[in-house]
């Protein structure tokens, strides 16, 4: 279960599933490397996450699509995305100076399966942890993503974990987050990396609307990011993959994030079922119209799993002390 | 004074102009053409909202920009403003039929004025009233539209007016709603025109949160839409224009707005004073950077100011009885 | 056949279809109504071109894309072509000034075959021939356009007729084209409506590259747009339909269509066969995968469709004198 | 002078600069690093082309703008591009596996020149050349990339140097072609590396049209790629750079450009003289009105320029043996 469930506390109107995170829908995978240490007086607080589809992602890419709100970021791979629709790696998380390393990471996995392969789009998404960690020491090596991906599993650690490490949300220590949805038969999951928000921007989650907040303010005035990466088993279409990241993207919203001047707030979605396997000539689908209820359904549980996967990476956040001494509060509200 | 002013409702932390309406930007006018006549069976509850910007439009284009959360819309005029970054007339909404009556309307306003001109993009915007009100009788004239037009002045009536006439959100009564922002030396203005989302989706304005609501639900299982117009005095490009609709989304999502499968969502927003004449050679603008706190500020007005022009619709809603007897209960907490 | 295959002119690689025009694809059908007439010192060349798909556009949507290449237009209708992939009415073609008419008689048209519906997403492009007719008169009516669809047929006139009545190109007189090509099993057909360059842009079909041009310069200096619309009974996904629209512009430019600053230049595409009933739970669709050689077949059809298409609408074109008693020159080359 | 000028060719209506390439426009370089090298049974064909601004790039972004025609393709730094319109970086180009090092290499390039930055966005933009290179054996290093980045020089290489050793196009071999325009008192620059295209989609340049075509077909059936770079000192916005690339396509479609399945076509331009200082309050700007005629001249030149570019590089290109023994032809028509 995740941290948010954990605590006691429901969110909306659609059931999540068995673990409440992204891992409820079937074959998906999420790993981490975490990198904490302190030489040649630096302090490096980072890491990397992976999220790994069920199956071979290069011999069968998978439905993409993706919403960029605000785009202050480095992401990579998302052109072919945006225009084709297709999903052809793992997806890595890490901070903003690592994303190469990184994707030279997803290249040598992909090559080493596809020794054939002459064209590999990785993708990899970053916030910037450089508040609390070293980040222009650029510590985090392709070894390093190497290993968070052969660390996948179902089990999904939340909190200051992989690229979650040096993470501040609302002026709170932040970090890994995730939460499912049912919409029977399909499960919508996702696992969102808040970096982003003053502590006045914050709408916590509401049965704990009134508690007053404990510890002192984190990083003011920083713009922060926001990376929400949601995953279902329904067969949906890489254009309605795209329209369930502006959902998750309302999810986000009744959080308070933000958006602000120097915010990379990156959406991406995709499908396990519907998949396009390389050399195929045809590939028969069957089609959830737009119009249909099912449809909203899976809109409605697409916002619902992003806020509270962003409460759940708040939630599950443990202290952590780093560069220049710095240590964000810690949201617990008083009554817990 | 707003609705939700008025009923003593704060919202956020930047202060409103002195009206708390999107007239605080100088020179804006808004005006309405209420429709309501019930003839051979028909129950009309519609009407035309005119949101006028200051000087000429068609001789000093002001810069504009959009962003559309989903595009169930029929909308007229949008791609000069997504690819130019133009608005050359008025802005008009009404409802879904009504559309391009209204456009003729914009047509003739503008020829009247510039009778050399060939070319007009006219600017509707549409919300659908079918549910309180018999559209398909499409009772509503290019006459009533310039009657709109002609009535516009700096007091803003809300609720159940104009545009407004027919609307529903969250299952109650909706209608036009106004607010405003103050980022000093500037104002950011918005118009709402809500009408979608479920009761269980609405997120009220805090103090009321948990209050119990009165009345019964409203058309269960109505899409809707949601049309947000902001107007600023700050001379910002269409880019960021197109990026202050995007903060203008955060605002609706913290009211709860689902962007459900049949909505049109559709967010404007102009500059009434970074404008491009129509021959110049060249005009010389002061450039306020994405990068700058300033840029982050005017973000932070546009959410807060949509979202409390969405309340503020509720709140000025009175009781109206329409097509086959429908009458929506009216959001009104029951300890004030 | 075409004008250009009757001028015993080749392009490309791929075959036309039986006719040469864009109803090679089964089941769609094209009218006009041409309206020339001098009343009250005006000069009146304009008209409608209705381009209908096979079966109930309404009840069984198409799948539909667009691609803006300049956004100066004022067609109606295409953000939910843009964002939800749908067409559900007839496409009209007009001149600037008489959209919202022929959007009103789409309404008309749609709500008397669904007297149930509620809304309605009118599709309507345009050019502006203001060169040659007095637009600012705005005659055509809703009727007209009605009169247009109801003389939709197999075959298509080409040259100075219907929405090509008024229009110039390169500096010749120009009108409605068409074109088809064969990509077995499957057909894509387009028409255009080139109102754009100047007689230095234009690049004339190979064979008559070194003839002389007869005639004198038409209108120089004016931007022009060009709308083109393309129809496939291809199972083409809204994003694949999106992706034929850019190749339509690859088209368009080989014939050395500038997308001056004034153009509106917009390409709309369209599947007859890629249906998605307004009821349907689930749509089974059979997907030609983006990276398959079929698909890139489909798309060398719609560049080569869309240039013989516009040279079909120049060497249609016969001498119309209009406006302050102009007459554009005619686009024959000597040797012929 | 480029390949194409030294050829005796002409080309467009609009006069080019005293190099006729893209270093005309003031302060631009261009840096080449090369590497050809046989080793453990490979074939090492690639390089690295990199495109150096005036000034401070990371203290004083350039305004930038992009299209992609078909988003087949690994780019990095683009959504920054694209959303934000600001350039921070120099430009790298090179094959599609060596994206990240490169893109690594601009990270070192801007730390050592702003040890403080926390956050930077390379820009790196790939074709594929592994069918003449081993690719597969990324022997491309950040040294490398840096190598070409100090070579950087207002004389450019054109042909196969740097990212366009490996590359081929019409079945031709292929490289980097440069070209200019002037618009008095602007310069439009173009640099092109074209990767796409069959013998048989080649438009050749007008007065060869005729000439029997040398040698053997290069790779039938590969989709290939087209990168082009726009640079111009004219003071456009973001939103006009990003329509000046639109204008490359128009010039890349008359080389007979066929953007086919596999292909990815980025376009990117950006101005030297709009530029955004990272803490300025305030930027004062002379804006160019799109509606005029200065800018239509501007979209002409990077037609044109482009067009030229891809012909130079075609030209410029010599023999050259790679992977498994292929050498394709050169395009050179008979009657020089």
């Amino acid at each position: 279960m995740n941290a948010f469930r954990c605590a006691g506390l429901t969110l909306g109107s659609l059931p999540p599933g068995p673990r409440a995170m992204i891992t409820d829908v079937p074959g998906v995978r999420v790993g981490h490397y975490t990198l904490i240490e302190d030489v040649k007086g630096s302090a490096i607080r980072t890491g990397v996450t992976a999220i790994v589809p069920p199956g071979d992602p290069y011999a069968e890419p998978l439905a993409a699509g993706i919403f960029v709100l605000h785009g202050h970021g480095k992401a990579t791979g998302l052109w072919q995305i945006q225009d084709l629709g297709e999903l052809e790696t793992p997806i890595l998380l890490t901070n903003t100076l690592a994303v190469f390393s990184c994707a030279e990471a997803l290249l040598t996995w992909t090559l080493k399966r596809h020794p054939q392969a002459r064209s590999v789009n990785p993708v990899v998404l970053e916030c910037n942890d450089g508040w609390l960690s070293t980040i222009e020491f650029r510590p985090l090596q392709e070894k390093h993503a190497l290993l968070a991906l052969d660390a996948a599993s179902e089990e999904v650690a939340e909190g200051c974990v992989g690229a979650g490490t040096g993470m501040i949300a609302f002026g709170y220590k932040s970090g890994i987050g995730t939460a499912s949805r049912i919409v029977d038969p399909y499960t919508v999951g996702a696992l969102a990396l808040p970096n982003m928000g003053r502590r006045e921007d914050f709408v916590p989650p509401s049965p704990l609307a009134l508690s007053p907040f404990g510890g002192e303010a984190g990083s003011e005035g920083m713009g922060g990011s926001l990376i929400v990466v949601l995953a279902t088993d329904a067969p949906l279409l890489p254009a309605q993959l795209a329209r369930l990241c502006r959902r998750g993207l309302l999810g986000a919203a009744r959080t308070g994030a933000p958006a602000d001047t120097g915010s990379g707030d990156f959406f991406l979605a995709f499908s396990t079922t519907l998949r396009l396997p390389r050399d195929a000539k045809s590939v028969a689908v069957e089609i959830i119209p737009d119009r249909s209820r099912l449809m909203g359904e899976l809109y409605r549980a697409a916002a619902e799993a992003t806020q509270e996967a962003i409460y759940s990476a708040l939630l599950a956040a443990t202290p952590l002390t780093g560069r220049e001494g710095r240590s964000p509060p810690i949201f617990r509200p008083k009554n817990r």
